[in-house]
């Protein structure tokens, strides 16, 4: 399955041949959905890993992926179709069930992750270098609308991209201190809506689940920048504000993925930059109305989809454990030790199971989020992000 | 595309033969996904509409369903397979990329929908005659467990069957004023819990989207009872009691659906049994926090995925017209008229887009929800159930 594909700068690359075989054929001859589809992305060699979330398998390995480390995914509206982003600036299109790749373009020079839109025509990246947003039609991969993040003359970093409804986008300048809003309603002519004074060096952000509001994680102070994207003109409001003030802040090993953070209920749940803490925060005051006490420094902190539950992963030295918060009683649950260097968790769709990825023992684990036993181990190289196909459908993924 | 199969009685009928055939390809040979697909229920000829979102076309057409007067869909985690349940008492399952029923059982007499468990193995159908739940194997369609709904000796209608986390069920027993859970874990050892001093005559329920609330309207009593399944031990308490007192009552006309019920940010949108109005429901004190006038007896009353939006239909003789409601004001912002005998709307995905059935006039409408345009019109016989296979991801659904 493993190919090497020439890079073509920015030009979208034809859509391969493919073979006109029934990959989407089962065993009884039934064709099979992608509903239970996800990727696990292989980073040390480039290489995706399809699973099936009801079999609980791997059924393939897609090579010729490029620099997959910090890679993520998005999927098409239809689930048969990925949007990987490579740090190496590469957007490859992937087809589940003919299992190859159908389009991939060398969009950027150092890419850390996209979005695609409402109605899954467009799909964007967010770029280091040179910096800015890019715009593709999601089913030729043609350059759509090309954003540069140009503040005074000097281009920022772009991190935080996150999809809203009504094919905008939304996305923090890492060295602007900005948050902007591009509205691609007319997708060749992209409407930009600026909001400053947020707070220095936004590093990430998510919106939640209801498209509602984006939270910006700033890195140059104690607190977060919160947007309400209801409001006639949105503008950013400073929350958590000196958080961690009074105490010697721990040297941070590994910054927390804020589009993991998160909404259970009435509360959000945030990972404390550098702190041993789950922060816990009302979605309407958004006050702080508590925290947590966890086994080491959060990186992801990710809700079950029915919100009962919060797991959470850490940073070196502690990132072979995993602990369970039960949203009810805001206790630790449960503490996993499923594998070295955990690295990610992804619930299937109604979150009977998550699965997580342990990159140094080489294995991805399939655990009931019930009883906690281990329902499935997969063997793959060097596991990291994993993504199922049920993101299509929500926002903010 | 129209066949009639015989139906035989409670066992499962063995898969039919399929031409193995690529259906799944698309037009440039890339297979395609069943992530956004849908199906339309063509009442009058027991045929469903097999439909694109992304499209907006219809696609094919499935014969030989049988009585699909109220008949609901589910669909299998997968995507690829919906299970329909028949006023007939029939389940029948359809594959969508083969576009062929590939099993049916005659399972009850007289049926009006049913569930699939949190985990896709399980789906029960809720029956009217003989009353109670029946639970097949998804696979095989192979009968798993029968719960008979007797209390003192009489068999009881059930009502608003909903799939819980952990592969339980939820419903409401219609003529013995009862709530019961029925866990399956062991699955040919079904565990109930009964809950009882409801309140009269439950006759459909819903669960909150993060499964933590159970919510029974009562026929026989001016009120809804209300479960916190996150309870150690469940008890019902009724809210909105005497929501009309004081006011003569007008006629009713239809029964408002409320599986359609919705839950956005947090207040819950209820439609009033019998009046012009929709009633606002704060979802952690379960106060009434409002009333919105409406143009007629609403039926459906369903949140855009993201919540900025309600949209509400009504009973003869209003059913031809659709309501939006703002719910960050409030206020109706729009009124439309998209055909004779609206039955039932469906947002895409990412709410995006909303298709409306007109049964009368013989069409589906798929409406833009930010700017109202219709952006298609399909026709279709006598349309009235709406079903995209994203509900496969959702709890509830």
């Amino acid at each position: 399955m493993k190919r090497r594909h020439l890079l073509s700068g920015l030009a979208a690359v034809p859509a391969l041949a493919l073979l006109p075989g029934c990959a989407a054929l089962s065993s009884n001859d039934a064709p099979v959905g992608t509903g239970d589809l996800g990727l696990v992305v292989e980073r040390a060699r480039g290489t995706l890993a399809l699973v099936n979330t009801s079999s609980r398998t791997l059924l393939a390995e897609i090579g010729g992926l490029g620099d997959l480390s910090h890679a993520s995914v998005v999927f098409s509206r239809g689930g048969a179709s990925a949007f990987v982003f490579g740090r190496d600036g590469a957007l490859t299109r992937v087809n589940l069930l003919s299992r190859r790749i159908t389009a991939r373009v060398l969009q950027a020079g150092n890419s850390i992750g996209g979005a695609i839109s409402q109605d899954g025509t467009l799909v964007a990246a967010q770029n280091y270098t040179p910096g800015g947003v890019k715009v593709f039609d999601a089913t030729t991969l043609a350059l759509v609308a090309d954003i540069p993040a140009v503040v005074n003359g000097k281009a920022s970093r772009v991190v935080g991209l996150a999809d809203l409804p009504g094919n905008r986008f939304i996305f923090s300048l890492f060295d602007a201190d900005a948050i902007w809003i591009a509205d691609l309603s007319e997708r060749s002519r992209p409407v930009i809506t600026k909001i400053e004074n947020i707070g220095h060096q936004p590093y990430d952000g998510l919106v939640t689940p209801d498209g509602r509001h984006y939270i910006a994680g700033l890195f140059g102070e104690d607190g977060l920048a919160l947007v309400d994207l209801w409001d006639d003109k949105p503008r950013a409001r400073r929350i958590l504000g000196g958080y961690g003030r009074g105490e010697a802040p721990l040297p941070v090993y590994k910054m927390p993925h804020l589009r993991g953070w998160a909404v259970a209920g009435r509360q959000a749940y945030l990972p404390a930059i550098g702190r041993h803490e789950v922060l816990v925060v009302d979605t309407a005051t958004w006050q702080e109305t508590g925290r947590i006490a966890v086994a080491g420094q959060p990186v992801f902190v990710i809700a079950r989809p029915d919100g009962r539950q919060v797991w959470v992963n850490f940073a070196v030295p502690d990132y072979h454990q995993v602990q369970v918060i039960d949203t009810k009683t805001r206790q630790v649950v449960r503490t996993l030790q499923p594998g070295k260097a955990v690295l990610h968790m992804e619930f299937t769709p109604r979150g009977e199971a998550v699965w997580i990825s342990a990159r140094d023992d080489n294995r991805v684990s399939v655990i009931d989020t019930q009883n906690f036993t281990t329902l499935a181990t997969l063997s793959m190289d060097a596991p990291s992000g994993v993504f199922f196909t049920s993101r299509a459908a929500r926002m903010g993924f």
